[in-house]
């Protein structure tokens, strides 16, 4: 390398970094650590382990006891997620993110309240688990009884992507709902990565559902789905415009997204938009729709077939 | 932590272990393992060496002599699919899940007809690598004459997902038709997450095919392509609804895809649906179309601009 | 294994090692070799950790001196960047793959004279990483304005697959424009298997640039975006058709995508398609709608709800 | 590669292919599998996790409960090593390898009675952990206690290969009574690679035993060692010379190693040989001093300084 | 696996666990963490690259800036190391271990002065880099001109044990005489392990060191060794016997361990033992030789062969 | 970091960077790459693969084609070694390494030549592999029947450093016999690391050697030894004194280390020093002798107990 390089290179350093200064908010030099997506990805992986054991996290083995697997997951849970959420509960508090319960230390910048409260609240959530399972079980049998394609529900655990996003997604809500920060929405962008379905974690969504597919589907944070919804590849459940405040910055927290009753079925690539769009119990929209008005129960909103 | 916590741990522990036995089905514990996903993906990275020597699996010495360098993949293929092989048949025999040609053995629950059998199945599996090479290349020429973005073979096989997808389902078909379960599906679910392009191993594809882009194609298990079809992004070739059996149960095993005739071309988030619709010889189906009637050879179907 | 088996693997390896011989174009073997994937991904890991550190690339510990920090990254991307240039350079004068600038050294084989110049284009390459840092930030910022469900930037950084999908483009993009073939398409597909969104790096893209959820979104070679639009999931930039020189063959190198104008926003799954077509300047182009003419500025294009 | 070159290279193989059958004994192929070194590996870092939990296998979260930090460990080792023990078992049944108790199952070539024996001695060796606990905190005592430079214990149990070495052989030392072979084998030749001691597990050696520095330290198998016994490196307690059978064969079992008395102390590379050979109680041998004869009680067998 | 054995399972874990109460002092649980000895590993592969570039740590790409590669494992090295120095010192603070130089802080039990301290003794050892890069050059010298065997300094750094445990001694050694616990004992045990030399931290070795072949070298925490010395493996430099203080317990600090003036050459498998015993300048040891007093300078010490 | 504490690792780093060319030597920076410690040893890997199938390299499935399996792993040594071999030829003629049959180019600083005598010096080299696997079977036989604590000769493959030590010495010898410079070397060292025994590859050793426990045992570079002999742990078969060039540099290539005939053997911490030494057939050197003569056929030294 000439010696007007190395010049080069070293001014570029010193120019790069001069940028950490001037154009701040998009660097965290020696702040407080946000949680590793690494991480947060672990405390799923364990989740996942104990939601399907045998189908996640590798085989067990016959001689296992069950109750000691069980319990060292859980208690990997318990510590891992007892810091994440403590970390993410104290970046909250400086960074003035809402989050419900933060405990009032105003004093201690510190704030050691908070991992007691981290603590609380992960139990919490831990003891939400046996109750999901019973959700999961009806997930796997919704996409079995959805799909003529599928063998059975051991094809159903381990290839189909809708029901990973399912899963990933009632792991996920539950965090979501106590007002942890962050750690829903990196547990929604795995599953999103891996699946191409987009769930904010926020979404309520009722049992016996089944996405197929999955590629391109977004759910809102907002949407509420009731029973027995089927959806496919490429639907969208979102916002048809955002209302603003007086200084012309977003509205944030307002029902945006759209209501999908029981029974309802929305057909690949079809859009349903507007937090006061209902589609009613066991409607149908037709693929490739476009939807911004509410349809009636049992009403079927199909396109006609452009081969007409 | 407090004992109170540690007493809900436990309890909790408990909780989830006894929902192992009252929520079963989604659980597998000390039962027959079924193929590993790693594993599957290790023989997949070996059959996409030997179909793509230099572009999969690293570089290839100028020093290697290319006969063992085939003979190795070939016989760790062997060794590993002839073993995944056995484990699914001796699974789908004890679940009732359809393979034929399962060897005939009621009284040992072992069934060691199963390990001859699944020899049997791999090398003829295998034994038609050398005519899917020339398919393979086929479908790299056809990218290249369809994409003028394209800058040469090289590019298509490094950086097109869509050959990917294509590869990996031409590699999995056989697999199907040979009626060996899981294990084509988890192959057809790794290209899936890579490339956003769920095709069904079922599909039956003929050559030149080319996928553009690729992100959230959907090709349903009966669907049948012609030769030098093109398809872009989003295409969905669908099933327009299921038919069921008295029991309401879904009706499985029928055509429940389109065909899709030689040299018809289908842009950018199209869907076609059902299994009696045909597209013919030729025809065109314009970006967005919802298409559930044939379409003649020939024949095309343009939406209107939105913006006429 | 048997004999006879034994016999039949010989074979099939012969068979398949001839078709490497018969069949080419698809194996390279013993050949100069391309710029392996892993190494590109690493460069924009890299990359990436300048451009948003304690985001990428780990924590940053507050003892760390950043200039170091900065030098030592930017020192590895310059020797690693270096190399694989020099050997894309080289195979694109033995394949005749334009590359502007190569260096005219006919009688030796090697052209010694192109490592200089990949010294001297990397080295160009990274000096416009400072200005390309001010750029991402306001991205984040558009991002964060345009989303009312987003909690603040970092939210943004870490979990919007759309921010991660343009910042590679802005990486990528000055690569391609310095005539650097493969790297800079390796890099954009890497990102398209990590978000669904396909951009390709000729796509010339303005400032305050967003892109929601991401999946699907396809931006071809020859599109030009101004500044401050925004684009949701699936939303396809593309080709209406391909223009083709007198002997069959594709016309490569034209405008055959759209134009976008300042401001404009392009709802979910619309497809714009055709080089002479202008969204005009804060132009509305609704979900799902099909659009291969110019909108005027300020224009809105929506379909009207299939509910109505 | 010339042709010259490939057919000596195919000659090559087949010649050292052939040499697996004409020259037997030293190759396994598709025999009953060995243990794997990793696998005993994997068992010992886990037994010395719970043996000194905090120093080995990383550090332990105040949050863990360590009543399931145990659990989890214990049940992993059982799992591991019935499996493990099964298999040398079934191995040793084959080979005519003594292994006193093993089930007696004529007919059947895999005797299942052998797993449930396995997991019993399993079980049996676990259940001495509690006391071995105590031993490791005696040895750990004993080293403190007997070397000036040590700081405290911490320092012992990081950086004293002497206790990792004593410390394996206390694991490794109840199997080897359990009549099981190998294992105890491969642990004891893991530390000596780790330490350069090598203490062959059948040694019986009391409490409060310290080894400073190790390497080159040999212990034969029929050695006896009281309690507070202290040895330094390279000293060997071996055999003297070995008794042969009729047929001129080794005579294998006697007791062939030495017999040390609570509190000798013996100095490096002091070598003591013979099976007959006591040190008495409190004995000081001299560093470099070679014992073939018994010393008293209280005896101190000196070397005079060469430098007189 | 039965009741019966889940049974003794569960109440074994409880008795392990209960030892960790009872017998404590070999267990470290939710206490300070000591520093890990993967990390110090990671701070000395850091140190052998800043020492033998292009030797340790991987090939030195010509175009790399030297001073930035510099730079950057400085900077590692002075994060990693200082943090490794705070935790070592507030533990000694806790356990009284001696720490020269430790700041009065006794109202707070975290201390942050030692922070600042820990930076401040990392930096201050940093600094003696340049001068050690000079004594390593001289060690590698003496190396070559002391075994005909050698082909070239090359070999000695790549494959002389012996100099590899020097230049970790040369790198431990300004950490123990700055007063730092633990972390030069970890770098000389992992020496230990690697090469079989025991070379205590706290030997005060000159340059121009030679150590042939090393496995059972020992060199005690007080000797003292001169200019050009040079041994041979086996050798011990040791202590005669250890003084006691009044309550019996062993006097810790004492001169225990000889001095070696300069050009001595001690032979394989010597012992040399006691504080007061000084080789003199140039003597010679023969191998095997046992000398707890002192040697006139050029004395010669050999044994008789006992062949004669 | 303060300021000022920047300011001195700055400076610091240049300092370092300096000793680069001020001390030169011991710094390898762009030069010829030397081959890394890693490649030599996966090269010694698959070689002990070759020799000990099923007990190196994993467990060898029995549907495993043992030709293909040779095949590939030769097949891989042979392109990985000829790189190796090439690049210490090219690198020992130009720092005057004496390498015997360096091709005479003396114009081209590449010498292309060397790229074909490494292929023809491998091929040669790999050629002795079928002998060696009969000397291998030898010394695990002479290690079964010398040592009573053997269980049998798998224990002896597994668990025995001192038939580590040997087979690497066999499989490097060759090498070294070629004249390959550092690659035995390089072998050599690794299998010090792991077993403590210092074998120079340029011993000649006979067959049915055994050593027992191995640590500390050195074997110089021109030992000469028979057929049937046995040593023991910490015996040292090396130079007595070094002969001097009339400049007073080492003579090198004497030969300087002992003669050992058939059947002798040697006890543990002996010492036999000298080129001229010879141990005469089936004499018996005791455990700590040190011996600088000639010893008769079937001669014993012994030393008398110190405890008489």
């Amino acid at each position: 390398m000439t010696e007007d390089y190395k010049r080069r290179l070293t001014g570029l350093a010193r120019d790069i970094t001069r940028t950490y200064t001037d154009i701040g908010g998009i660097n965290r030099i020696g702040e407080t650590e946000l949680p590793s997506l690494a991480r947060v990805e672990g405390i799923l992986q364990n989740l996942l382990t104990m939601a399907f054991p045998g189908y996640f996290g590798g085989r067990v083995n016959p001689r296992t006891s069950m109750e000691t697997f069980v319990s060292s997951h859980l208690d990997e849970v318990f510590v891992d997620l007892s810091e994440v959420v403590a970390r993410v509960l104290r970046f909250s508090r400086r960074e003035d993110i809402p989050a419900p319960r933060l405990p009032d230390c105003p004093e201690d910048p510190d704030c050691p309240e908070i991992d007691t409260l981290a603590e609380q609240l992960t139990l919490e959530y831990l003891e939400t688990l046996p109750e999901l399972r019973a959700m999961l079980k009806r997930d796997v049998t919704a996409a079995y009884e959805g799909d003529p394609a599928a063998t059975g529900p051991d094809e159903i655990i381990l290839c189909y992507p809708g029901l990973l996003a399912v899963a990933v997604h009632r792991l996920a809500h539950p965090l979501y709902q106590l007002g942890i920060p962050f750690v829903p929405r990196i547990m929604n962008e795995w599953a999103h990565a891996q699946t191409g379905a987009d769930i904010h974690p926020g979404a309520r969504i009722g049992p016996d559902f089944f996405i197929d597919h999955a590629t391109g589907v977004v759910i809102g944070e907002t949407t509420v789905i009731g029973r027995g919804v089927k959806i496919y590849q490429g639907v969208t459940l979102g916002a048809l415009s955002f209302r603003k405040n007086g200084d012309g910055s977003l509205k944030r927290g307002d029902k945006r997204h759209p209501t999908i009753e029981d029974e309802a079925t929305i057909y690949a690539n079809a859009t349903i938009l507007g937090g006061k769009t209902v589609i009613g119990k066991g409607a149908v929209i037709g693929g490739g729709c476009w939807v911004t008005k509410s349809v009636e129960p049992g009403g079927r909103i199909l396109l006609r077939s452009h081969a007409d």
